[in-house]
């Protein structure tokens, strides 16, 4: 028995066009970025790659990326389960700032901090910031994060990962997941059994879907996993290593 | 203790506007029906009637109607079900014919009789029709209809009402259910008591939504509902009843 788990980043953000740290901010996709999940479900239909599942972060760009897309694949009718434990990592103080003026405030060693190391996380955001998400109706039964670090996302997501994505799974299901950079990151971090420090290096491309076939131990059978158009993935992860410049 | 139900029938499709009969077949909707999605959701969220779940059926009309609406009231994150119960009416070999020429070939009495009556289905479609849903993957757990009349659709949705609705309602959630003008007749036969022959004369409008206040009983506080914008609906409903001429 082999396992179909696909990841797919949300398309681009008027955030990301605008080069403005978001996290936990409800920013739609750009224009875009449509288009790019478009073409994830496109490259889901040419592939035969058929989710019988889809399970998103509860902020519209992953939203809208999954709706998308499996409209495109015609699979717009599969099973929905939304989850803020999917949801990017908060980025504290940061969001809503732009990212060049934080790599310049800040200076190149304390902005890669923040952006990449496991366990430092940002300063946290005030309660009554405009980006704060205290008191959002949808974060009702949870003590909202004032920031993150990636290792809080990886505590927060292997638990939704072992209680609501592996028994999809090992029910044979092909299974979705739309969500956002950093919580991939934290998945497949956990998939790979990638260390703290190399996960550093690893970035995920917007709205390309990777593949991960996985043995009946949830090993993968292909180290990362595999993108359905690897050339656009490799060029789109590159971009993303470079924000912020 | 009161309940409150939101019904909202999916936008134009283009099928809609094109005068075609659609029943299952899985048309998307027209930029008309898009901007009425919006509209419907511009309303709730006007109205505070803030959805806690969305109920839909399997079609990508009503699918994107709801993501639509959702997202305008920025209640796009709540829980999603779907299920075929909540579909339109199969309206067996009239599926993908111009309703005009229906109407000119069988003529007023055996139209409006298809159209209308309550027990009486249009023939069947043929299995190897382009228009039939025989092999649709996401019907693959069910026997799939060839044709159906109101009563049909009434003896599938009522159950799923009961089994999944009402649940959701004693919960003590606003429930949105994004169906169909004969799925959505159907329950509101049941809800409003409606008889086998008065139903025939009611209406329900594209995109606008209709707010149920239920007593503990699950029965109309005011009987059939209240448009959120009760001018426009009258409009959409006249229009609707026309349909064919």
């Amino acid at each position: 028995m082999t396992y179909t788990l696909v990841l797919l980043r949300h398309g681009e953000s008027e955030w990301n066009a605008l080069n403005l740290s978001t996290g936990w901010v409800d920013v739609p996709l750009s224009e875009k970025g449509f288009a790019e999940a478009v073409n994830g479900g496109q490259l889901l239909a040419d592939a035969g790659v058929l989710p019988d599942v889809v399970h998103t972060s509860l902020l519209r760009r992953a939203i809208a990326t999954a709706a998308v897309a499996l409209d495109k694949a015609d699979r717009h009718w599969i099973p929905v389960r939304r989850d803020w434990r999917l949801n990017e990592r908060h980025y504290g103080a940061l969001q809503g700032k732009n990212k060049s003026e934080t790599l310049q405030k800040f200076g190149e060693e304390q902005f890669q901090l923040w952006r990449r190391s496991y366990d430092v996380p940002p300063p946290e955001l005030a309660d009554d910031d405009q980006y704060s998400q205290v008191g959002d109706p949808r974060y009702a039964d949870i003590d909202v994060p004032r920031t993150e670090c990636l290792k809080d996302v990886v505590a927060r997501l292997v638990p939704y990962w072992e209680e609501a994505i592996v028994p999809d799974l090992k029910a044979g299901k092909t299974v979705l997941v739309t969500a956002h950079g950093n919580s991939l990151r934290a998945l497949v971090k956990h998939l790979d059994g990638i260390s703290d420090d190399d996960i550093a290096a690893l970035n995920i491309p917007t709205a390309q879907p990777l593949v991960y076939r996985l043995d009946e131990s949830l090993k993968p059978l292909v180290p990362g996993g595999e993108y359905l158009d690897p050339e656009a993935a490799a060029a789109a992860a590159a971009a993303v290593a470079n924000q912020g410049r």
